[in-house]
């Protein structure tokens, strides 16, 4: 979504903080990932932004859904999605979600473990079962390598035991890590795939589908490669790899469609010098919206101030000192009241959030095409606003 | 809370993860924090626990409370809980809460800023402030040193400024830093206190208030100072240094009075063997329970099974790799299904909580006294069931 000053003049009448989603946004980028990969099915991972707008615009277009909870996905089921476009691809699951999976029909679910197999073959009998494979997560601003995944041996151990428990052998995933900025992160982790791949095949076991993850990245502070450009990469792997009859080729973007949907307004809520530092408050910080700050992850920022830039540390409204969102931030002389804006703030800001200290995450309101109404009604240019990088 | 075998036959009816609240534990923390500071007024910080349950008891005893948002304030006000029974420590509120305490009829406010005083004078004119001073926080496991706090130099002048702002000079506050391990932080800190007390009484501004602040550890699994030689430590200094006719000492506790009063009940959902590690899955993680093992938080738990102990990687249930409670946890073999139990998990489990992934925090079930019961009602001895430290 673009910042305009129909954005700054809508968010005006609202309280903040606030989540402005546009739901046009939203579909131009499940255009663009099904542009960058045209084979390949879309899955949506509902945990980068589980709220109904998104997901009841994501399955207008026909997306799949990526669930791993029973709240998940009953979310999904309660749409209408049929079972066929939605699979599991925690490789732990509990469970009663299981139960309730197999139960509505979903017969695919991602493994890493002996233990799993055993669950989901008492469970989900007659599943399909894909492999979560341990790729390098170096290039990613959030990496995800440790807690989950399967190496090489383990994964090609795991699908030659699949039909012993009644479980079909079904394909690989990996995850190159949540906002992944180094494009070879995707080809690299296909070269894996196809030597399980092609190893299996001697042995007979037919895999059919390949997933290439997520972990799509969001342009915020730094330069990111283009999905187009992912996309060209792994399919000229893919071409020269694998036989392009029998792969299902699937992909699971959470923040890559939700990340640029969302724009986060706050309010400056209090100032203060504290030695050299000057510290900005606000209404939204790290509990209730921005916990992905923890790690560092930084947010291209607006306001409607004009001026040279003094540089900030930006902290949340609670009591907690974790909750500081950014060092050094420049920004110009903001006062208490002023708003800041917060650009592709889409994903994990309303997921991650708690209500610690009584201050809830914030509300969200849905739209449709922002930047488009502002040519149309103001007839003014969209950097008519006081923007600061 | 004692964990007995009528714990673990009271929780095996319930769904986990749940935090089994015992009322009459915080009864008496309540009654061990009055013993410990007889002089001291009690103020709990809500935001260590919210649940009604947690207020309601609480209230009952005639606690006072420290809120720092709108829901904060409702929460309590719904209570019944009278207005001076009620202040605020945050040093930087928004606009909005101000308000809404002026209008209750609170006028207790912490400051550390100018920008504040302004705010105040504005939105609770005549209010009594205090100011929170910067103090040592090297002692606690969570601290809190950096986001707020004044110098002494700024608080002179935050106080001597007060009434020019058409506001009360009150008194001076502190915060140690959550689960403060050093007993000396809090007699280092009423040392400047007394420096900053002594400057303005010379300048004719008698402060009335001295806030001890919060940080009052909970054992997990390292030794912590008690709540008594915290008091005693704290009462010898104020006694040299301090009239005691004229200062009205307060104190903010938060995990004290609550953390011993929960157990929270998590079940194995997987396991998996990951090269050198084993790796065991709970249904309660970093982000609906345990946030507070992001900064290293260790609990002790329990579980039902005997057996040597082995080496585990404790994890949640969400796909994030952030969301991994500790490592080389030592734990009996479990399987999926069995339970593990947190023990004093009663504070910062709900508040830091979010639904991420679909995966919901803890319910509440709470209770009276639950050791009693089990020695009544069942003759046994506490320690009948398979304990590890």
């Amino acid at each position: 979504m673009r910042f305009t000053r129909r954005i700054v003049e809508l968010s005006r009448s609202l309280e903040t903080p606030v989540l402005l989603l546009d739901r046009a946004s939203l579909r131009r980028a499940y255009a663009r990932v099904r542009a960058a990969l045209p084979e390949a099915d879309c899955y949506y991972a509902v945990k980068a932004n589980p709220h109904p707008e998104v997901l009841r615009t994501l399955a207008a277009l026909g997306a799949g859904f990526e669930v791993s909870s029973p709240v998940e996905l009953r979310a999904v089921l309660d749409l209408g999605v049929p079972a066929l476009r939605i699979m599991s691809s925690n490789p732990i699951k509990p469970v009663a979600f299981v139960q309730a999976a197999h139960a509505a029909g979903i017969d695919r679910f991602a493994v890493d473990s002996r233990a799993e197999l055993v669950k989901l073959a008492h469970h989900a009998p007659g599943s399909r079962v894909y492999v979560r494979l341990t790729v390098d997560n170096s290039g990613s601003e959030w990496p995800l390598a440790k807690k989950y995944g399967a190496s090489a041996a383990d994964a090609l151990q795991l699908l030659r035991e699949a039909r012993a428990f009644g479980l079909r052998p079904y394909g690989l995933t990996f995850h190159v890590g949540s906002q992944c900025l180094d494009k070879e992160s995707w080809t690299s982790a296909l070269l894996l795939c196809h030597e399980i791949w092609r190893e299996l095949d001697a042995d007979g076991i037919e895999l059919q589908m390949l997933s290439l993850g997520g972990g799509f990245p969001v342009r915020h502070t730094r330069p990111v490669p283009s999905l187009k450009e992912i996309g060209r990469e792994a399919a000229r792997v893919l071409r020269d790899l694998f036989p392009p009859d029998r792969v299902e080729l699937t992909v699971e973007p959470g923040r890559a469609l939700v990340g640029e949907a969302g724009l986060l307004v706050a309010s400056v809520i209090g100032k203060a010098e504290r030695g050299q530092e000057r510290w900005l408050y606000l209404d939204a910080g790290v509990f209730n919206a921005l916990l992905e700050a923890i790690q560092g992850f930084r947010y291209q920022l607006r306001t409607e101030r004009a001026g040279p830039p003094r540089r900030y540390v930006l902290a949340g409204p609670t009591c907690d000192s974790v909750d500081t969102i950014a060092q050094d931030v420049p920004l110009p002389e903001l006062s208490v009241g002023d708003r800041v804006y917060f650009l592709n703030a889409g994903a994990y800001t309303l997921s991650y959030a708690s209500s610690f200290n009584g201050f809830e995450p914030p509300r969200v309101v849905a739209f449709d095409d922002a930047p488009r109404l502002a040519r149309e009604q103001l007839g003014e240019p969209d950097e008519a606003v006081a923007l600061l990088a």
